[in-house]
């Protein structure tokens, strides 16, 4: 019996997060271990009329590429992957990974020519504006987040809400609450984040706010921008250990003068950061400035896709912005850190204090979220 | 460890099957169970500096589609489909089901509109003339075929030529003898076949007989042809069961007059044959004539590629014929029947018997067949 929750999921990607509806070419992305999401979208993408276009990865198959490709196979997008990015309509990535860390000992240069290579496909994607990228529980995810499998799927189920009766009533009301939550951000000039070995300020003057609540990620749970790219200043702390291209990437330190990146350091994964921070003229800058507002996530799981949301952080991704917040740098990089507030931490906008230790002070994301965490 | 079977197999099929080279996009298909082939294959087409575009379907997928398409979905090929066809430039087809009779309470009708909707498709890959078709060995192929997964590898790694050192210099020995083989019936006008239940004779005159040894199929090992359309008279009995669209369909009874099948019985799967009989105007007719060549092959096992094989047999496809061949019937149906010549029966070219006992009289093509069978 696939757990009840698993159809939920499809229901609310396909009919709320993507609308999907009659005549759609839908693109569905994932490892074999989404195969339960994976025939349950099928089937609601067929039964609202739209026409489902699965592609299905192997595990191991990306650490082929890395071993065997060649020169060639860095340079251009085959045109048979371009041709099936463009005809989509719409499209619903999964990670639903075999092994976390498969990539681990992948030379980094390698990894990031063939995000360069892929990028205008990611750009296609954002331009037509209609994805979203969701999790499926497996045990390398569990492993990852220190949990059984059993507990990892609850956690997971839990932060997208799955747990309610009608989930996308669920995100609908969530999604109300954040739009005031962006209002009062929009109004803002400075952002200024305050924590343990953290004091940093950012201009979001003239920025829109972008509020996420179910559209682009499942769980979500954020309100992000792209800051002023020279406007960063100060020093900051993520606490929250990252799994980035098959490695730990843990308490990173980065110091930024109007802007750029100019000190940085890790306890773990140091050598991986640089790599990241040197990949392009824009790695060094920020990309976006997300605040967290998903309080059914509880803890930390070394996953971006939930530790971005988490109600209580921030985050902060140096590399490429994306352009409806109204961010302009530019890099193949978007490689998000995230900033632990619940303990100790505030946030302020243009000097007021507008979140301390980790809860906003006027606006309830809160509702629909269990007591029992 | 992966059978290096598994390797070997990757070899011929990228190599030899398709030639693929730099700068060739080649598409695979296949269900997860054929996942260490895929991999292997997706290694191999890296390494001689084409593209692997791989296309893995998940157990259940057909029977969801069958459950949940709607009108449009039969109507029209999607357009991404049709350019992932359209861009690639060979395919490596693989028959991994994880059950074979998924498909036995579907309505015959359905399977049957979403094959002409796909025609298109098999006719493109037809042209381009680039393309093979093979099978990975899974526990629904060994059921199917009464044997052990163990036994199964054997039986399907020896049909293959896999035991030999070099597989792909076997399959070029085969050829030669074949192409021996071809040219003797490309001298005759009539073919006669003879066996239990079974007095049939048709026209291949004019026509080409194809060498198929290790380009199309794999395992291979057949000559075939297209008949003259209107030319068979008389009756064959199909001793060996095929699986056909999920179901078991044995001991066919054909009548021809001028071509056509004017009656028809099976003692299983009667209803579905008289379905697939009545699918269009030229599913009464043949569209094929082969004979299997490949004595590695020692028994049947309910699966059509390595039946209509089996040296000692001819077979016959209702529905369309390639064109290569001459033959000009047109059909949506392509239909391999298997009628086993071993035990009694006789091949005449223009009345000479060149086969008796399924045994041929001057071609040699036991040669590197093992003698424990």
């Amino acid at each position: 019996m696939v757990d009840e929750r698993v159809g939920k999921l499809a229901r609310v990607l396909v009919d709320y997060s993507i609308e999907a509806g009659e005549g759609d070419q839908v693109l569905v992305f994932g490892e074999v271990g989404a195969g339960p999401l994976i025939k349950e979208l099928y089937a609601r993408v067929l039964q609202v009329g739209a026409t489902p276009i699965t592609q299905v990865s192997l595990p191991g198959t990306q650490e082929l590429f890395f071993a065997h490709a060649q020169g060639l196979h860095y340079e251009e997008i085959p045109q048979v992957t371009r041709a099936i990015y463009e005809g989509a309509d719409a499209q619903i990535g999964i990670r639903s990974p075999s092994n976390t860390r498969a990539l681990a000992n992948v030379d980094p240069s390698r990894q990031q020519a063939l995000q360069r290579r892929n990028r205008p496909l990611s750009e296609m994607m954002l331009e037509k504006n209609r994805w979203v990228l969701t999790l499926f529980p497996t045990e390398a995810l569990a492993q990852e987040a220190h949990m059984s499998l059993a507990e990892y799927e609850e956690f997971a189920f839990e932060a997208m809400g799955l747990n309610e009766e009608d989930p996308v009533r669920y995100w609908s009301e969530k999604s109300a609450e954040q739009e005031r939550l962006k209002e009062r951000l929009e109004q803002a000039r400075e952002i200024r984040i305050v924590g343990p070995e953290t004091d940093l300020t950012l201009s979001v003057e003239g920025r829109t706010f972008v509020n996420s609540a179910g559209r682009r990620n499942m769980p979500c749970g954020e309100v992000f921008t792209g800051p002023v790219e020279d406007s960063a200043n100060g020093i900051v702390y993520f606490g929250v250990p990252a799994a980035i291209g098959g490695r730990e990437v843990a308490g990173v330190r980065l110091r930024f003068e109007e802007g750029k990146v100019v000190e940085a350091s890790a306890e773990k994964g140091e050598e991986y950061l640089m790599s990241l921070l040197d990949t392009d003229a824009g790695a060094r800058y920020l990309g976006e400035l997300g605040i967290g507002t998903n309080y059914g996530i509880r803890r930390a799981s070394a996953n971006v896709l939930f530790d971005e949301k988490l109600g209580g952080t921030v985050h902060l991704a140096i590399g490429r912005s994306y352009a409806e917040t109204g961010g302009k740098n530019e890099s193949s990089v978007h490689t998000d850190l995230v900033c632990d507030l619940r303990d100790g931490g505030e946030l302020y906008a243009d000097g007021e204090l507008i979140q301390e230790n980790g809860r906003f002070r006027e606006f309830d994301l809160l509702a629909g979220v269990r007591d029992d965490g």
